[in-house]
This record gives C-alpha cells, structure tokens and sequence, in this order.
C-alpha cells in the first residue's frame, strides 16, 4: 500500500469509497469540483490535489468516481484533465456508471496516450460503500485490474473482470433487465393477490420463504403495499436500462418477450407520469394507474 | 399430544411427514392403499388403519396427502373412505396439492356430514419435509388449524392460516405465477450475457451477490448453463398454474402483461416438446429452440 | 322451395332473415317467445306456430337464432320444445352464435332422437341480414347443409361448409382473434401517429390507399378519433373471445405472444370500465386510460 | 408542365416513374449513375445531364429516386452533386426511402444554400410506379409541394403533404408497424386455424369476406400456407421498422405492448435465420420454427 492512489469525485458515493480506503491505510490525493469537499478527507489524512491532471502526474493510477457521463467526460478531457499527465506506466480507473459509448471514448482517449484503463462501476448504494460491500464490475486492462486489486478489495466485498472495455456497462445492463421483469412478476403477483380476496401481507410472508425469496421483494414490498414509492433507483432510469438490453439483443438477434413486456409497461408507468418515482412504482400500472 | 392423529398417503412426501410426527412424540394412525408401505411407519411406532373409513373412525382428525386431485378424491368418497366415518366433532386435513374445485368439492362433503375441513397445501419437497422445514397454506375451518397447529409446527418452518377453502390454492398460483415470470426473466439474461460475449456463469456470480439473489437461480443456474432441466417441477405443470393464475386475473379485470408473456414462452416450450422437463426449460425458447 | 321451413326466434337479427327468406318466395312457419312479434313476418306471408315443437312437427327442417346460449337451449329442451317432435328426417339448424360445449349439447340430443342438425353461425349484424349479405360458418350433417342451400344463398352472400359440429364456433373465434389484435394495433397507430407531431386523421386516409386497408379500419377509425365507442361489439365479449382462442392454442400448444399482448389490453380496458363500450375503446388503454 | 424537371435516379422504380411522367408530356432531364441506362428514356423524349449538378443547373426543381441512404447523399454531397448548384429559387424533391437522420442531413444542406427541399417517400411497387398508383408521403417546403404537385398527381393516385421534414419518414414508420403488427395476428390464426382442425384455406376465405379483408392477406396468404416467403419486404428491414416505430413511441413515452410482442417475434424469425426471407416468414415462428 505503499503508493499514491488518485481519487477524483467525492460525492456520496465515492466519498464513502475514498474514507473507507484511507481507514485501510491507503494513502490516497483527492481532487473534487468542489475543493472544500476534500476537507473531511484531510482529515482522514488525504492529500490534496488542485485539479485532476495533478493528481494523475503524482499518483500510479488514478480512480474517478463521477455523477454521470457528463462528468466522467469532463475531468478526463477538459483543460487540466486526466488527459494531460496520463502517459505510459500510469493507470486510470473509471468507476463512474457510464454508457458503453462514454467509457470507449475515454479508454481510447487514455490509451492512445499510452495509459492503462478500467471502467469499473459497482453495484451498491451509499451504505455498501461505506461498508466496503460493493460488488465491482471491472472491464479493460487485466494488469491494471490486477493493481487495483488490493483497493477493489477494501471497496467491494467482491470484484470481477469481466474482459474488454464495455463488458462491465453491459454486465449491469443484463442484471437491471431481469431486475425490471423481476418488479413487474412482482407487483402483479401483489395485485393478483390483493384483487383475488388474498392478503398481499401475507403473499410477502410466504414468497419470504420461498425458492425465489429475495432480498428486493423484502425491501420494496412492504412501502410498495402502502403505495409508496420513494425513489431510490429512479423509474425513467430502470425503463432506459430495460431499453439498452433489448436493444443489446436486438444486435444479436435475441427474442426476449417477457423483458419487452415489462418495458411497455414501464414506458406506461413514465406515461402516467411516474418516471421520477422509484421503478417499483410499475406497480400503478396494475393497479389501473389512479395513485 | 395425547390424541392420535390419522394419516392417509405414505408417498415420499406422506412418509417424510409422517415420520417426522413420529419422531416428534406424536402418536399416529397410517393407512396407506398399498399397505406394506406401512411397515417403515410401524418401526417408529405407528398404528396401522385397514381403511380410510377406518382411521377417520379411530382419530379426532386425520391428515391426507395424496398425490393427486384424483387420489384426494378417492380417499374421501370412495367404499370404506373418509366420508363414512366422518361426523360431528371429527375434522379432515387435506395437505394434497389439489386445484380449487376438487378442495370445495370434498369441503362441502366434509362439512355436510358435519365434520371440519381444512386445505393445507404445502410448498417444499421431500428434503424440507424431511426436516420439517416445509410451509404451510391452510384454509378452511379456524378452529381446526388452531387444533392442527402443534402438528404443523413439527412439519413446517412456518404456518399460515389464509381464510375460506380455496385461498390455500390461490396463494399457491400466484407464488408459481411470480416464480414462472422470474424463471423467464432469469433466462433471458442467461442468453443475453452469453450472445453479448460475457461469461454466463460470472453473471450467476454476480446475481448472486445482487439485491435480486435468491435460492432459485442459485439452484437452477449451473445445470441451465448445461443445457440440463431434468425435471423438479415439470414445465407443462409451471404452464399450467400461469394460465390459471391468468385465468384468476382475468374474473377480476387484471391486466397482466408479462405473466401473459411467460405463459406464451412456456407454451412454446411445450411446442418445442419440453413439457415434461424441468420449467427452466423454458430457457430453450430463448437460445433457438434446438436441444 | 315447396317446402315449408321452421324459423325460431325473431330478434333483430332473426326477423330480418326471416323476411328476406320470405321476399324471395319461400314458405316459412315462424315462432317467437313474443308471439305478437310474428305479426309483421305474418304481413309477409308467414304462417305462425304456437311452439317450436309445433314448427318441427310441420316443418322437414327448422333454423334457430336464438340471443344466446341460454335461449339456444331453452327453445331445444323446455316443454313444448324442438326435441319433442324432432325425428328421424327432419333437421334442426341452429344459427344462433353460441359456445361449443351448447352447441354440441344441442347436437347431441337432435341426433340421439335420429335428427340432423348444423351449427350454422353468421358473421355480419342487421344490414346485411336485411340484405342477405351474411357469412355462414356451418359445421355439422352435411347432407342437412345442402338441403339448406338454397335458404342459405338468399340469407348469405356466401356459405361454408366447415366439417363437424364445433368447428363454426371455432371459426369464429380465430377471425374475432385476428381481429382483435388489429385493433389493437390500430390503436398504437393512431396513438403513436397522434403523440408525434402526425395528423391521425391523414394517417387513417393513408392507410385506406395501403396494402392493408381494411373495412373495419375505414369504418372505426373516425368514431375513435373522436373518443367515440358506441358499442356494435362491446369490448368485453371481443375480450371473452381472445379468451377463447387463447385457450384454444393452449389446448394444442400454439404459442400466440401478439394475441396475449392484445388479450391483456382487453383486460386492461375492462379493468378502466370499458367493457360495455365497443372494443375500439381498447384504443383508451393506448392513451393513459383517461376519458 | 412547360418547365423541365430533373430527374436522377433511374432503377427499377426511378425509371418506371420518369416514362410515366414523359408520358404524361413532361418534359424531363435524367440522370443516372451508369449512363447508359437513360437511352429508354432518351427514346421516350427526356434528355440527359452529364451530372446531378449540370440537371440541378438546368432545371427549377429536381427529383431524386436513389436505392438506399448512402446513394442519397451521395448525389447531393460528392463532387458534382446537386449542392453544387443548387439555389435560390431552385428546388430538390428526395423521393428514396431513407431515414429522417439522412433525410435531415440532406435538407439542411438544401436550404443553407437557398434551396428548396421536399421529402416525399412513396408507398408501393414497381407496377404501381409504372401505372401511377404510388402514395406519395411528402414533408418540407410547402411552396415547392405545390409547385410539384402536377407530377405527383401524375406518379401517386394520391399525395399527402405532411408538414415539417422527418414526417414523411415517420407516417410510413407508423403504417409498416401496424402492418407487423397484423402480420403476426394473420399467422397466428392461420397456425391456430390449422392446429384446431380447420382448414386454413378456408381461413382466407372467410378473412376474405369479413370486415377485416385487405390486400395484404389477400396476397400473402396462399404462398404462407405453402411455407413460401420470396421476399418482397424483407423480414430483416420490418424488423428494422418495428424497432425504429418503438423508439419512437418510447420517445413520447407510449407504451404499444402489440407492436413490442410483434417485434419480438420478428426477432425470434431473425434468430432462426429468416431475416432476409419476406417478413411473412415470422409465421415460422408461430409454428415452430422449422422449416
């Protein structure tokens, strides 16, 4: 643990990721949008960097943890970006949840530079971060990967390399899918229940014992049988993501009428004007639509 | 646990049950139509009935589980069955898996004889009966699921009591309805990942550390990916329960698009000649269709 | 045309035929439950029977065209009804739309007592009863099918003959199949063409000059433009027969993903309170279900 | 028709229109990538230009009918191409089939020079090219739809002018969705009609008849009971509209589960390697996909 890691975006997310490396005794450079943000890093006894090119000509490899692709784009190749000082030898690790398209052209951009590139985004939320639980899908350079590891491990309870740049965009992509036909099984399997003189109470107490008991009909059932729909993975999100597979199928010619089915109804659900409410909100569209 | 309980059906499932009672202290009749059967029962000290007739004559309630509508039938109205003895103060347990019309039609002789009728579908197989870890939908009559329940808590993790006949079923349909669903979305990602050149297998890897994971896809994933659906719960059985719980949705004006969409895979399934496999067969209509 | 033909029932429907038999010469004896509703029929040169086993008796063959199953059965098996003087020789020709399970019900006592009988549905509704213009789906005896030829070339503009009892019916559920799930997709037309900056009422004269311009497309899509479902097929006996079909295909293993998709946007608009409008008004579940 | 018209493009329809028109006592300039091809029309009375940019040049407005997007552009962009010359007062008519993308780019180049622009893809064949009978879906410059609309009413029985650039793509969009759509009904129930012990044949009789007749089933019916898909459209470019017509609908947040599960089984057709038959083939797909 000797080396420097950079580490630029302190949001929620990364953070959580970044106090909990330094906590592990990593020595870590922070850069954030917002300086004052790095504060509380300090205090846990991050070094400062004043942009992010200065933090990649300090450190080996460098992770950005940024909001959106937007983002991601901008402290790569605005003016003190990544791009200025990534040369040969050094590494760059996008953990940011970007598009396929956003991550190849800035592995390309990295590379044609002579830098070593990953995209890495997790699965997991704020508290899994803090908790070093997040699940990391890495994809691009097996060495850097192999660099990273020991950081990957205090981050995630479980990372994976997955091959080529674009393999982790699309690995999350075919788990949101089922995901999304998952919340629709679901909610109407709770209307079917409710509307056949059954008590949706107990049809969660029962699928909590079943075969397919899972740990998101646990969370979302209960406030989703209270018609409330609080987002924490937004609607018109999980609907984009459903989009993005099919259309990854359609590439290789794959029929799935069960996830284009629940795509039509979450595009119904944006319909009804829910696309800002949580993706279990799909369950209006059961219902008849009238929150 | 003074009374002695009556038990009718030693198949796996009867005798896996029946034992367990046993070893837990409770006394018990067994009837069973091949009556060697019986013999293992005896070992752990049961008594043996000549007849339904017979057993229901001796217990203050007696237990049935058969292995089909036609055999809970059978026991009940057949010479020498259930229905003969049956009477005022005696109650009858059928712990058979039966469609609705084949539980109303023995409750209504039950009850018109006076006696008390319960449905108690269960959901797990031979290994949780074993274990006394199965669960437990029962319907009927209140008082005796009250009676029945020390018995019930031997044989099952967990118990629920539903509300008038008919409803243990109906929990039934809509648990394999979602499920069904579930089994479709599970393979459509499992041939997403692999067209989309990512490895199946680290996608089970990763469900199974996702909010999603849950013991079916654990269980059914590997062999999936080996092309192996030797049958648990056949394929034209998963049919069936879809296009009734369809059937239940439709009485009450409920739209369900991506059951309906699982219900059509399933049939192609059985178009395809899979109908006897295991219901992950389905995964077949989503590669191609050739074995 | 010597002969005197039966004819049971004088709804809209049944009048008009009968008249039109009448208009082109031949003999009828007509019965009603209302009697007084034969009094134009008799301005027309019919002669009335006091009940359909008095019509039998004097008739070589007798058509029915009952509103529903449950009259199709009552003029067959009440008192005084067709089965008391139906015999070897004569025929019965029930051109009622019914279930196949009346119909075969019906079938089978005509023929027990040495009858003949043919299911004989139509497809069209007043207008082109009045003016012989119907389509004729017989299924049954086929030498009581050419015996009532030439009264089906006046009542119809074309006839088929389509092989044993149960196959009119059957007919007619993959024709209303077919066209239900045109309407359907007509419906996402218009919607689509309407939410993206198209005039729909220039979409609806475009298709009309397409290779899949059709009569109920011309005829439904300007009452739909404007919110209008007047019912001439109330949507929720169009929903009972994707029901139908469905169950069909199921029966032989014929996966039908579009006519599902169709079937459950019936139910939807059930679900909303549409089912007693025409089934054009699925066209509402397209639009948000709002009136 | 004292003014001359260009006219480049002279494939199968291109060549059909223009003798068409000369016919009719226009006066034409043609063009055509290999020359030689407008003799025929020499001898029908046109003249020729050495280039888009000499006809441009000579004419007040110019008719383009290319194979495929990349030809379209072609002629207006490469070295000689109509942007050359094109002007105030000048006016370019884009009847290929393409894209709105294409069709955009196209007309921005038009009108940065002063240029009137027109897009105006038509719906139909050869034969209805040679006779006149296309329906011509025109967007753009309304001046210059009036201007042309002497050769439209020669070319098209019918012409619409749809508003902005991008509508005429869109209509024809929202037409070949609904087209699928139906596809998939007709081959469902001529698969159920078959399966359920009726003759499919038949089938197209009764279709024939109802209020659902059109073309379309009327001339892909036979050769589809003969298992015969010689394409005319291929099944691949269908798929391709289906997909476009979703995107869309998800745009304007429209939920079409018909065209989705359409969509899906052109999909499957396309994995069973039926993309480049006619995009009747998806009949496979109900049947089981063998051929």
């Amino acid at each position: 643990m000797g080396e420097e890691i950079g580490f630029l975006g302190l949001g929620i997310m990364g953070k959580a990721m970044a106090v909990n490396l330094l906590r592990h005794g990593f020595k870590l450079t922070v850069w954030n949008r917002t300086l004052s943000k790095c504060d509380e890093l300090v205090e846990h006894g991050a070094s400062v960097g004043e942009t992010p090119a200065a933090v990649v000509k300090k450190c080996k490899y460098t992770i950005g943890m940024l909001s959106d692709p937007a983002a991601a784009l901008s402290v790569v190749f605005d003016k003190d970006g990544v791009l200025e000082h990534i040369c040969t030898g050094k590494g760059y690790i996008d953990m940011s949840t970007v598009d396929a398209d956003t991550s190849s052209k800035i592995s390309e951009a990295i590379t044609s530079k002579g830098g070593h590139f990953l995209e890495a985004p997790v699965s997991g939320s704020k508290k899994p971060a803090e908790d070093g639980q997040l699940v990391i899908l890495a994809a691009g350079e097996k060495a850097l990967y192999e660099q990273a590891l020991p950081a990957f491990n205090v981050m995630g309870k479980k990372s994976f390399f997955l091959g080529h740049v674009g393999n982790g965009a699309r690995m999350k992509l075919v788990v949101n899918m089922i995901m999304g036909s998952m919340m629709n099984a679901f909610s109407e399997g709770l209307e079917l229940a409710d509307r056949s003189g059954l008590n949706p109470q107990t049809l969660l107490d029962v699928l909590d014992l079943a075969a397919i008991a899972n740990p998101m009909f646990k969370m979302k059932g209960p406030p989703m049988l209270q018609n409330n729909y609080t987002p924490a993975f937004p609607l018109k999100h999980q609907q984009k993501d459903m989009r993005l597979a099919l259309a990854l199928g359609d590439e290789n010619a794959i029929s799935m009428p069960v996830a284009a089915a629940a795509n039509e109804a979450f595009k119904k659900a944006r319909n009804l004007g829910l696309g800002d409410l949580d993706f279990s909100a799909v369950h209006q569209t059961v219902k008849g639509g009238e929150l």
